[in-house]
């Protein structure tokens, strides 16, 4: 197996060099941290994943969690993964000290995220869980709930969970059945089923805490009528013992990938003994559970980058050894073969996966980067940054999950046969990529979520500030003669988004909600690609403007790297935004009019 | 699992209907065949799928084989599926009768094939290794050569395989360094490594045939040195006793998907003892070999199409049953759930798979025909022929190899979570596809072969061929009011196909071949939308030929969704060809010129 899983180069120029995060500390909120504290921390990750999670990462494959007399068996190493997550402080470095944590820029934690998911994904969804559904309590838990369950999670010894879906609901959150019935002692009694849960229980912990979706009885039906609740596993009594509070594994999922964490079916109150404790209000569950689903759909297309990461640097390795073949018009069998690398097609798939890779990476720094300055701001600049990272999320999630698969496959195709068989670790990042584009809301739910919530929140205010933060790049683009061309092709595409959405909104009044989302998909899809050549753009300007430095030959070899990666994706990635935009200004509803019965065969 | 694994209302569509399989049989060559024949043939094939090939399809997957002593264990019932395909004549079911044969049209050999790789490919891999390397010997083999071995193979109880992959050298055949040594007693004494050898060794069978490409001492270097062997596992000697020939397998790959068959790692000669049998003449062995290569091609393809296919049909059934959500602007949340079917996304995800499926589907079967008449046909006819279907293998190869994956993958993406989990077959076919873009030639192998030799072949009159195909179709289609708008776009996008050829072959001499080269794998691509756009648009005129007489509702159901799901080809895939022009066009040399160093990080 490669030993490289990650580019710190990479990494740090895009900390660094593009996003200049250093800058942050000259907010208030930020004032206590410096570069010196970033790469310790960084470090710091860095040497956890190479010792602990990247050795496990082939093993925790292969002896994937089972369901043993009613017992979930997880891999040995997880109790220690949890607590070197815990000691270390990872579970809550971005939280501010009050609970725990640094207060550290999100772009710094989940930067460690991105290097953790890169080593072992399966294993960084164990404290990812108990870092987002303590996240959930700390904001809106009163302090009982804080005491009892907060400490436990944050050491990594209880294990926090999402619990929201169920069998006869899916993605439909308006048809959750899961019940609560208040009691005089003021816990609930919970009855439900909940599917897909991650890390919904093992033998690693003492015990687990769901974060689980319930309507109370009476409750108004749909969405507005969902509530939040705690739900241990094992409910803690005075005297401190754990008491079972019927919450009962039915089943655990086999699965194609990602497969150290168990997924499990989980039945409550079977034997009406399940408690479940209010967190905040009664019906603003939903409202509530989104702030972890979007912490949760950023760190999605987050680990989608990172195992499309990992799977490049495995792919690159390959293709700097091995040798075959000779150049191209070389016909002469006595000369010796050359590396791979060196065939152009090899080249092309390199640059796509370098393309779709370190364009997402940048995406969602860039998302980070709104996130921790909507921390930091107030006002105006507040709701800027807020509306931005709520506008980009779906794009966040669903560029690197949909488009980082292809990369993944590009890194197998390189190594032949050898892609295709487990001596090389291609084959399971390719099994383990295949979840995103589901988990977290599909790719379907997040094209509605950008065309029908996102683009037309606040007026469309925030598709403006988008509008306005192209430009602003496109803008500094076009005053440096090498990126001006780049500059204009970004425009011209950008100008066409607007059209469409322009259109569609008008399809929107005329032709109602069906046709106007009929292709929403394909929206989100066209909304990626010129994201991210944004996001090219932007690192272009910043190699730009250090190529006129002194810098050593493995610089200036990373920064052509860079130039040629971008043109790269301007010129094989960004033009199919054409027949996109072309289909999405077709709007013929076919979709809408095949009938169901024409699949009949 | 869905019991319904194809489409035979497709199949006959397009054996009936478009291509018209049945005018074969007033060709000479053919006259002995009738429809009737056809359909029992066909409905033989499906009756073994179901009975013995589908119901393993899930098992031989779970208890793949392994190596244990020296001896590679296979699933138990792989004994039964040979000696069904050899009592059943379906190993030659293609062949003339002289070789044990029917003499039936490919179309329909191909179809009974397309059935037993939706039912289970892995299972097809045996008997279908044994139909291409007994036909090598039936083609170049010497009598001696063939009483020996043909018997036995087309009975099932010897197992074919092709034995062309070597460690050092992979797809550069080149760098073969296997070697026989020609001895007195007129064998060759064989020394050599193989590797990824599907079927190369075990217990179903008494004896394992390879057809070995070795070099001769002393042959010329490189591919014009390369001979055909005969190497058994086991020679018989004279009395009919079966000795050990110094075949060792030396490992066997734990592999992605594709686990029902195994593929060994084999070591010949290491005792200085493995005997090997000179087929036809020295140093032909790679033009020998070309033979079985393509029809192994061919046979990728329509495995492809067919794996693809059968997850069509199992996402189609759960998009049926599933009942998830409402009509989109229905916030009702006492309206009840509709089937996902329902939602324009899903039928989007199901027509996307269709397009790619049938559109493939069609294009193998054209391919067939055009192999058919080859065999049936004389001079020029035969000639034509012959060039359509060199040109067009690479297309047929890896268009449904490559656009077959992503038809997974929607159809994978229908299912959510349980697409992901290993309840419903999604997740295998998803591991299954992946090989087909590998095996038999690269995507990029066969961006090559189309670009850099196809085309070029007796000075572009394949591709002049191919022309004349489709401005026959166009023309045709242009007399169909329904149809002149789509028989535009295809003339549109054929007029780009030729002007990036014109342009291309000018770079040939200008810039040289590595550039010619560079960008041969987009080159394919575009080839092949426009080639499935021709596809669809022969399947519009059969419709629209139909739609005027009377017919069931279920066929005019069917009629219906052929027609919407060309719509879909039209609109959504083949504007696809428009941004692979542009950049093939610009040929501006950024793969040749990014240098390996580049890569640095």
């Amino acid at each position: 197996m490669a030993a490289k899983f990650f580019s710190e180069r990479n990494l740090k120029f895009l900390l660094y060099e593009v996003f200049d995060v250093i800058s942050l500390t000259k907010l208030d909120y930020y004032k206590d941290h410096n570069k010196k504290m970033f790469d310790m921390v960084l470090d710091a990750a860095a040497k956890l994943a190479k010792k602990l999670l990247f050795p496990l990462f082939e093993e925790m494959d292969r002896t994937s969690p089972e369901l043993v007399d009613g017992a979930v068996k997880v891999h040995p190493q997880v109790p220690e993964i949890l607590k070197q997550f815990g000691e270390g402080g990872w579970i809550t470095i971005s939280k501010p000290p009050e609970h725990g944590g640094e207060n550290l820029p999100l772009m710094i934690a989940d930067s460690c995220n991105y290097i953790f998911s890169a080593a072992n994904y399966s294993a960084v969804v164990y404290p990812g869980l108990c870092t987002g559904a303590s996240h959930l309590i700390e904001s809106y838990g009163d302090k009982e709930l804080y005491r009892t369950y907060i400490p436990k999670m944050h050491e990594g010894k209880w294990q926090g969970t999402m619990a929201l879906t169920e069998p006869q609901a899916g993605s439909s959150l308006t048809d959750i059945e899961s019940s609560a019935e208040p009691t005089v002692d003021g816990h609930y009694k919970i009855k439900g089923q909940k599917i897909f849960i991650s890390a919904g229980d093992h033998n690693g912990v003492e015990n687990v805490i769901h974060l689980m979706l319930a309507k109370i009885k009476g409750a108004p039906a749909g969405v507005k009528g969902i509530s939040l609740f705690v739900v241990p596993k094992k409910r803690p009594a005075e005297n401190g013992e754990l008491i079972p509070n019927d919450v009962v594994t039915s089943g655990i999922y086999h699965k194609l990938g990602y497969r150290g964490a168990p997924i499990a079916q989980l039945s409550f109150g079977d034997a009406d003994n399940c408690f479940g404790f209010l967190v905040g209000e009664p019906h603003k569950g939903l409202i509530y559970m989104f702030q972890m689903m979007n912490e949760a759909r950023l760190n999605v297309g987050l680990a989608a980058t990172a195992i499309a990461g990992a799977a490049y640097q495995a792919s690159l390795d390959y293709c700097k050894k091995r040798k075959q073949g000779r150049n191209i018009g070389q016909k002469d069998p006595f000369q010796s073969q050359i590396p791979i690398i060196e065939h152009a097609d090899i080249k092309r798939a390199l640059l796509f996966q370098r393309a779709i890779i370190e364009g997402s990476h940048s995406l969602l720094l860039q998302c980070c980067l709104y996130a921790d300055l909507a921390k930091a701001l107030e006002g105006q600049e507040q709701e800027k940054n807020e509306l931005l990272l709520d506008l980009l999320t779906p794009v966040a999630k669903s560029y690197p999950s949909e488009m980082g698969i292809l990369a993944v496959s590009q890194g197998l195709q390189c190594l032949g046969g050898s892609g295709f068989c487990d001596d090389y670790p291609l084959e399971q990042y390719y099994r383990d990529m295949r979840i995103h584009p589901i988990h977290e809301g599909t790719t379907a739910i997040h094209g509605m979520d950008i065309l029908g919530r996102k683009v037309l929140m606040k007026n469309g205010k925030a598709l403006q500030l988008f509008h306005e933060e192209l430009q602003n790049t496109i803008s500094l683009a076009e005053t440096i003669p090498e990126l001006s061309r780049f500059a204009q092709q970004l425009n011209c595409a950008l100008g066409q988004l607007t059209e469409v959405t322009q259109f569609l909104l008008k399809i929107a009044g005329s032709k109602g909600p069906e046709m106007f989302l009929a292709d929403a998909t394909l929206y989100l899809e066209l909304f990626g690609i010129i994201t991210i050549a944004w996001q090219w753009l932007k690192q272009g300007i910043t190699v730009q403007q250090v190529t006129n430095q002194e810098c050593s030959k493995k610089d200036k070899d990373f920064y052509q790297g860079k130039l040629y990666t971008m043109r790269y994706f301007y010129s094989y990635e960004l033009p199919k935004h054409q027949p996109l935009a072309k289909r999405l200004l077709e709007c013929d509803g076919l979709t809408v009019e095949m009938m169901s019965s024409f699949f009949n065969d």
